[in-house]
């Protein structure tokens, strides 16, 4: 989370929550008839029939609707917190999820899809995950060719057909469309075009003569143009990104760009970080029209996949420096310390029983301290301290009264001898 | 939020979040009569009765009892979230609000109560705030007094006049004590206790003659020694805290220390930080004695404290630098520089649309950049951009192609000047 607000930060987003409780009618019908069923509803004390959000796109279609002459457009915020669907848990499923969604409300522009792109790109690899790709479409292209096709009433039957491809394999989508209507030569143009792969210039090449004409294909062409070349512009590797037209997100409100973002090393956890463009999302609660971008980091699905692929470290985040309490009689000395310590910019905790040392230092070692300061009344008295690496179990006495900064500069050592910094 | 994290962190506090909904039987009877008849529940899904949690603290002594033997002892731990409570909103006063957190359980060591105070200091310090003082108690003072005047029976009704002494004077509570049959001399002793103030020796002084013989009253007095003497060994200012036997925090719940505290600038709005020792809290849930301490910043009440003090920014955390989009066609240059830029350590977003320069910048200026890169295809082709100052509205040229290190020393010293870092 910590990841996630530093890099929305980056982008201009700025932090804005909305309450976890809604009007009932807020939050009804916006989502699919499953959320709707799954939503934890009731009637408040005030006799009004309130509902918890199911997710964080709806009520920020509401806000934006109430607020957005206030707050003026671009509008880009962020959002980190818990959404609740009653649904039966599973691995990595749960009643109530963290989602983080960042999005820009209030222009088409092609720079926020963009920026949307980047925005993932930066927030996948500073978490630390090396193989990952984000899938890019457009749905002007499947809309541009399902009109060709003479489709346009069977979208939804189409988009949830590409939508499960991966999984199920082309020839039960092509009993299903078949099933729901479709003419063989239709469902083999569909396939072909969802079969389309190669790098960015190639896709969009095909698509271009495979479109040759329809204006709205043109235009969605050189956004995904426009974007990649962006990407490229900024620095994105090559591998990290491409233009895939057989993804179709599965709600019905997305309207232009689309993302996925898969795992190199773990594909069949599904998409870890989704989102794109909703440019009518918000006249569900307002005339104005009021276009928006965004996307959703699944924090929850994401952790488990960090947990298979051993990226979770079991000392987490741990503090800097553990301080023994040696002697309950000199604890304001050990206070002395720790603020210093701290002073010098490390964590610090001060151990709050005079147990035994052994039982202490164990408590040290468990939950990961790199560096303890053992201190008894003699060296208190001289100003003195053992600094103890709980890596090596080395020992050494340095003066912390007289020179607080060899102190420091000792515990700065060991903390980067214990990360490997100075291993090399 | 973040100062809080960051101060959290700093003393070894892990984040540990609780779910919102608990079941009902976990939070009925719990906190007070007015908590129960506010809060939110209902039936879920699958016919259970839940609720919304009314407070951070019952919930983790739920999540204690239940995980403690995994967690191991002494397990300090943070947590900002939303609560909820149904009653009438109120300026600063919320159904909604914004409780953080911190707990230290497991340990009966003054250890504990030295680093909740401090703690408590930093927060307060770290968030901006010079004039505050956290008055300190001990419940067991209080409770030995009530005991040598025979009061014990009668403690409820003593900590409750004690509670609103400052509100509504010592006539007041001097009249509800008579009512509720206290006589005259006890009543004039506990005002005379109540009353007791001045620098930490001398308290404790009085409070030692006055309760001298009285084993738990000595240890009590022991323990507020103890802290006092090592905040001011860590470097807490002598006037930002004060031993206060007048304060006695309404919940049942605290069996030892206990913290308020005021502002300065508006004693008024009462406590933004309170807490204190609860022994015997998580025995609602666990049969094992489960010690611990805490406190919580009351965010939504400080916030509304920080605006009356004119401490918040209209432009809080405003972004870096902004990037007009000048020219469209030149899309992936700007992204170009955005990266740079941002690799450079600078937050910087570039505008969606291509208006007019002079509507790009009013947008820049009410979002509080403080610096603006203007780059047209003739700046872009020889490789410089237009660094704007967007405070004094100077404007020079710089090379970002061939030189970035210059372009990003010229933005750097640009917002040390806007932040007034240089203009001394």
């Amino acid at each position: 989370m910590e990841t996630a607000r530093r890099v929305y930060r980056r982008y201009g987003f700025v932090p804005i929550d909305t309450p976890a409780l809604e009007y009932l009618e807020i939050l009804t019908g916006k989502g699919s008839e499953e959320t709707d069923r799954q939503m934890y509803h009731f009637t408040d004390n005030g006799g009004r029939a309130v509902g918890m959000r199911f997710d964080l796109t709806v009520p920020l279609a509401r806000f934006s609707a109430q607020h957005i002459h206030e707050l003026g457009t671009p509008f880009k915020r962020y959002h980190i917190g818990p959404v609740w669907r009653g649904e039966t848990p599973q691995a990595g499923r749960f009643r109530e999820f963290v989602q983080c969604d960042f999005d820009t409300i209030g222009t088409t522009g092609v720079v926020a899809d963009i920026e949307t792109a980047l925005v993932i790109h930066e927030l996948l690899q500073e978490i630390g995950i090396e193989r990952f790709r984000i899938r890019i479409n457009n749905r002007q292209l499947l809309t541009a060719l399902l009109e060709s096709l003479g489709l346009s009433q069977l979208a939804t039957v189409v988009l949830r057909g590409l939508d499960k491809l991966e999984k199920v394999g082309a020839g039960a989508v092509e009993k299903e469309l078949s099933e729901a209507g479709l003419l063989e030569p239709q469902i083999a143009q569909i396939l072909q075009f969802a079969s389309i792969r190669g790098a960015p210039d190639a896709v969009l090449g095909q698509l271009a003569s495979q479109l040759h004409g329809n204006e709205r294909a043109e235009e969605g062409i050189e956004r995904l143009n426009t974007v990649q070349r962006a990407l490229v512009a900024a620095g994105v590797p090559h591998d990290r990104f491409a233009i895939d037209v057989s993804i179709a997100r599965g709600l019905d409100y997305y309207t232009g760009i689309i993302f996925e973002t898969m795992l190199g090393d773990l594909p069949e956890i599904g998409s870890v970080c989704s989102g794109g463009r909703y440019d009518n999302l918000a006249e569900l609660f307002t005339k104005q029209h009021l276009p928006g971008i965004g996307a959703s980091l699944g924090l929850d699905r994401l952790l488990a996949a960090l947990e298979k692929l051993g990226k979770i470290a079991s000392n987490p985040a741990s503090t800097d420096v553990f301080i023994a309490l040696f002697d309950a009689e000199r604890t304001s000395d050990y206070f002395e310390i720790a603020a210093l310590v701290r002073g010098g910019g490390f964590s610090c905790e001060v151990y709050p029983d005079a147990k035994k040392l052994g039982a202490q230092l164990k408590y040290a070692d468990q939950r990961g301290f790199p560096v303890a300061l053992i201190a008894g009344s003699r060296e208190l008295d001289s100003g003195v301290v053992q600094i103890k690496d709980l890596r090596s179990k080395t020992t050494t006495e340095v003066p912390w009264r007289s020179k607080p900064d060899e102190l420091l500069g000792a515990i700065r050592v060991m903390i980067a001898m214990n990360r490997g910094d100075l291993m090399a």
